[in-house]
């Protein structure tokens, strides 16, 4: 069993992660930890706060001498930003957020915890936390690279521009994708991705879009059929559900599948002339029977725009009941870049949680043995 | 905490849930439990098995006196199959069925598990598990009615064919879809779906398609931001996920929403007139911030065309390692009707743990007051 | 992870345990289970229950062919009293019980759900429901079994009598054990018990004990130090504690240990001359930082002497507020020989769930390989 | 549910804890987190590394003005020692641990992590962690603090020496426990203990003992007899039994109850003349049925000796094989007042979690009305 629960406000003064249950005897490298911090970070349409902050990981615990222990690895990303804030919550002199803004935690936060303030919502709601969600799933790619799984992304749609993907491996995607600040691998959507970020903006407004997360390298038989709450599907979409702003989701190419007949979707098996099969499509995304099929484990997402845009929306003042507009905070225009590396975070944290449960998660030489 | 289980095989004796933490005090209707079963095994593009089960629910434990008593209520349903299959199982001579069928559990359940037969795969992964599921969710839906919390669904696709769906109230469209042996409220689709199913008959086929499953009366605020495995949203498409032959999904309206500018799809608020709110849209489909936010939850799902097909489609013998073809197995043509009811148990499964969460679970009158 | 639930009141027609997580490929002993089914309702002190039931376990579902395939278990034991009582039930003319018992969940029960009569409450606290988890430990032990860990259990006191354990092996232990109604190894003590068994029969009076739960061929390093809930003696601890009328619990022997200085009591370490290391003593109980430690596990258990008693006790009859006494269930005197073979299903559970979690659950051929 | 992790090595940079499921709405008070931090510290027989530290909880997240927020609470506990030696753990030049300390997870956590070095077990295995878990607990005291329910403890046995336990109410028996250096309300006892730590101190050895912990105001049916685990005596257990050091626990008198007859050990119910009852003894130490009866909470630990000692054990050098002594680690001669500082915060946590299980914790003020 892999978990980990975080902790940690947008202003405050750090993000919090533990992470229990990796194997003992794992190189952790701090570096690839922090490139994925600052992948999370990266992306053309992003806010002035992107400007602030340059995340890095501090490991508390669980890592003596470069290795991990087995004991719990814990996190620590400064907010860079707190000491501009320190003074002001320690004061308390905040004014109260009574606006809340559609599409945002705000309004039911505020019902559920019977407060007349939205801003201890947003300060937990705020896309922020998911840094931490980043560095944990780097620990857990350390974890699968020993066993040549990798977890990569790209962007497939930015607002109504949707990119024509070409027909290269994952890997070769996903390289693509790295050198697009837009994390997409058609060059030409992506300047046109990046031209209704521009409008966007210019518009006071945000954007959404699509993006796809693969797993490489995955072994057939990770999750089960037997018990509802064993299917790899469904662990994988709980966890890239709970990304904020993510509402939508497919494995393979589901929604296009659901229009087809049987014969056309399925993936055919051939004999891969060494005593193993193969396969010459992937529909199916990598997963069969809610298990792991030896396929790349393919996942799309829509994320919505963001909720925060400098065009005020409408809503209703709480404390008056009268009308009122959102008041503009300080905001990205396009996360979604963003939001495909968080993905690939949920992934690999999902797949390293398989393994262990697959093979025992004492130590990383018996794993691998 | 209300948890289940299920267990049992698609041609053993019975599936088995136990389903856990309900609170006391709760009348149950044993008739609704056996009308959801009635609903799940209905649909125009059922096989010849559902000619055979007529499924009922005994209830084995936890209610006396018509009353749940806070102990965990186990069920239990016959496979009226089962006399026909007794004999076989013991004298285990039923062939190895050694060519898996793409996009079935065969495959991947053979690999992990260590098996050089797919038969006790298919016995566990068939669908006829999601007969407990049924049952289970009727007992959560009983849950809910005191809290005028509702759930329902209706189908928009069933393969290329699209649905129309008129701007009625969840309600209404339940009652549409419930007169309608294919679950859809546009009658006009309707007829062209049926249309396809039979085509698809004919071609020795099979049809997937989308379903909607709505919830009305949810209070605001359950599932909560603070943690990934608290949202609402995660846990909902979680267990969604975990029906068999379901790889997408999205709330609301998710992938349309991301094609959009950020004050083109969030919800405004407006004054309801009694110091509360009202919303005119519900693009984001019952959840903000991980939490419901009092507006319908509206959870859409793709549904694969059944893999097993009377055309045979291309496999390996994994017992030579040759090209084979799958042989056909007695099955469904069109199941998108049965998966919308067993989605509706899912959804009804999470709100109730959600609203015994929010409210504790002791017994019905405390939660009630 | 190998998880449970079991279901069922004590005069239902049945009790269900679902096992999830069993590994394929194993080949279960139904009698096997049923000799553990045996072994509970046996011993010197039992009530006229025990000539009634017969148990018989029977296995429901995720066995085809005599083997595990990694499906769900479910097990169902018939309660052979039910016919007696199907009418009762169903006319729902038993009287309320409005006494609660001294001692049992009575009190507490109808207080928290919220219940004017304690019969749904005893009738899931009852001790049967132990038999549910009997038929589960059954399963756990032959799980085990490929791996060489056995647990076994003996009576070490029975009201004030106190056995005086000959030094022999934890297997020659258990078999004198086996030959003796008291499961107690040390014969004369045994006849004192007897004696002390019929004297509380005669007094109207029931009686307490203490045994011994062993586990032999524990490898080292079940459980871990690292996180609370992943200690191995807190896993023991908890489900041996959540035996009905068992309140306290020592590994090893601790409170004797605590009485001592740490020189005295800690298990010094030899070179077994191969290589590895032995103790001569086992003080700890098999346990050290919350990992076994190679030596057996050895849990001792107070089982309270049982509250039903035909001697009335003092309480007070919720209906009216006034002073009432007990009325007089038909009961058992002494239940401490059960009550260790229910700690051996116990213990064998968590072990086999510490085995999975340390070699993977898929199938036994690679956990054992 | 409330649930919490700890990181955290005994030399490393700090300790961290993440309590997630608070309610919103708690006024938090540091410096109670800080008082418990230092009853842990305190007690007669502390080593030189208790004047090293001086435990202070910084809140690193979830409370916003000084309230919490619904949202985690990370606390991170410095370790006062760490630059002492930080160098040392950079440079990697600590010599290898290889002779494994009886009594300690040494041995058992080489092997099963695959080291031939102890340190990252005793790192982690160390009692330092508890600090944590006593901030932890430091929580859950203020959030039952509203429902009046106190947690609080005391020493019974200290090696040989046992208090007579004057017959005072539990919280003026907590009183005396605060005053006294060994947390041992019978002064006459606690001198003799003084003593006997010296004379062990003296002797290069260590003491264990036994401590209470108790719990008033608890509300009757917390937890439930339904399934294992929800019931509270085993909840309770697990947590206690997972304290390092601690082995065995009693749930009331429960091994004295064990060894009298069934009418002499129930606690007989009595009206309480205002439509209740009350109870004039408390043998079951609370709980019933595995819920709470309303009767204070009782329950009893058996602490080992600390396994380090000056004076040096039999082991082996399991770099070579060969027998060889330990060596000593600055460390403790008694730590049975700190262990029952720790036992209370574990108490309060699973009657916090109960709280929130049995009326929702959103917040405070929704729990309070």
């Amino acid at each position: 069993m892999l978990r980990f629960l975080t902790a940690g406000e947008s202003h405050g003064p750090c993000l919090i992660a533990i992470v229990e249950g990796l194997p003992a005897g794992l190189s952790l490298d701090e570096e690839a930890i922090n490139r994925d911090l600052g992948r999370r970070q990266g992306g053309y349409g992003r806010g002035k706060r992107m400007q602030i902050e340059r995340d890095k990981a501090e490991i508390l615990s669980g890592v003596i001498a470069g290795k991990t222990t087995g004991a719990p690895v814990a996190l620590r990303i400064a907010n860079l930003d707190w000491p501009n804030w320190r003074e002001r919550w320690a004061a308390d002199d905040l004014p109260a957020l009574t606006v809340p803004r559609p599409g945002h935690a705000d309004y039911a936060g505020m019902a559920k915890y019977g407060l007349d303030d939205a801003r201890p919502i947003l300060e937990r709601a705020s896309a922020r936390e998911t840094a931490a969600r980043v560095a944990v799933g780097a620990l857990a790619k350390q974890l699968l690279a020993p066993f040549e799984i990798a977890v990569g992304s790209y962007v497939t749609e930015i607002g109504d521009v949707e990119a024509a993907i070409p027909d290269l491996s994952p890997a070769e995607l996903w390289a693509l994708a790295e050198a697009s600040d837009v994390r997409c691998p058609d060059e030409d959507a992506a300047a046109r991705m990046r031209a209704a970020i521009d409008a966007a903006r210019r518009a006071g407004d945000s954007l959404g879009g699509v993006f796809i997360v693969t797993a490489t390298g995955v072994p057939v038989g990770l999750g089960s059929h037997v018990q509802w709450d064993r299917r790899l599907d469904a662990r994988l979409t709980a966890v890239v559900m709970s990304i904020p702003a993510i509402k939508g989701l497919e494995i393979g190419t589901a929604f296009e599948n659901s229009r087809h007949r049987g014969t056309q979707v399925h993936d055919a098996l051939y004999p891969d002339g060494q005593g193993g099969v193969i396969r010459r499509t992937n529909r199916a995304g990598g997963t069969e029977g809610g298990m792991s099929n030896g396929m790349p484990v393919v996942i799309k997402a829509a994320v919505k725009p963001i909720p925060t845009t400098v065009t005020p929306q409408r809503s209703v003042d709480l404390s008056t009941g009268e009308p009122a507009e959102t008041q503009y905070q300080r905001s990205d225009v396009c996360v979604v870049p963003a939001a495909a590396v968080i993905g690939e975070a949920m992934v690999a944290w999902v797949l390293a949680d398989a393994m262990i449960e697959k093979l025992g998660g004492d130590s990383l030489e018996e794993m691998t043995r």
